[in-house]
């Protein structure tokens, strides 16, 4: 697994690092549940094709994901490569 | 269930009616399966919450959706109000 | 809303209530992602059905949930009708 | 991609072959549609996988699945791939 580089983070202009450098966060608001749960279906579908699964969580019209590589005790590239492509779900 | 009115079809013309006149029927056609797939969690919980579910198919980026009322032997008033609720969530 | 009776909290044992007796929380663990996104996807449903949605959180094969009635400050019976609910989802 | 044999149809007692040995299908019986939905979101999770894609139908708590390979213009061993892993989630 690839270091992250500040190319990398610069290019995830709506995520967050934690204070530590060792994970990142997007909060999403949406229209209601429906529209949620629309969203977090297909980021599964992402996560499991990447073999690279979020801690994220869910109350209604909010979904508030993590990422982070538990293995690598840190970011990797895997955490960019998923935040990349649920960012490209995203209007 | 209230009968199915002109009106009603009128209102829905993505929509075809079957030459019976049982059933109502739409195709879509999204970018691929992630899309395709989100739309029908969506649908899902439609159909669940007004208890009234698609006969539907899928394949990648296609989904094709029949509604009738099986119960009442073709058209009632639950087909216009989920097929109403499917295109609510459509652009 | 009706208030929420100790034999209520008595009938989910596998629910946890909080100091304050505010909400109601249970964690799962399932076999894998998988498994655990095919339960969520179960309990959409039913939090949609009943308009009662609960503030949740996954990280791969765990699941954890906890219902509160916020519009009431507390917990109320739609959250021990969504928790029967989803312990009738479980082995 | 490989061949199929008669020994990979084998494995899969659950699964019919068409005439003209193009495709298999196999339809299973669920309690209700959330069970079915919860069943087809894991199969949609092992499609995305292995971007391999089910031609697949459902009516409340009936599912049906046919796998071929269109590419090919038959089957192949991405169809046996994803039927076995199909069946896995089978009790």
């Amino acid at each position: 697994m690839a270091k992250v580089t500040e190319a990398d983070l610069a290019s995830l202009p709506n995520w967050t690092i934690d204070a530590a450098g060792k994970s990142i966060h997007r909060e999403l608001k949406f229209a209601d549940f429906s529209e949620a749960w629309g969203f977090m279906n297909r980021v599964a579908l992402l996560a499991e094709s990447q073999s690279h699964h979020p801690d994220w969580s869910n109350v209604w019209n909010t979904v508030r994901i993590t990422l982070s590589t538990h293995d690598a005790g840190g970011l990797t590239d895997k955490d960019i490569t998923l935040a990349r492509a649920i960012d490209a779900l995203l209007p």
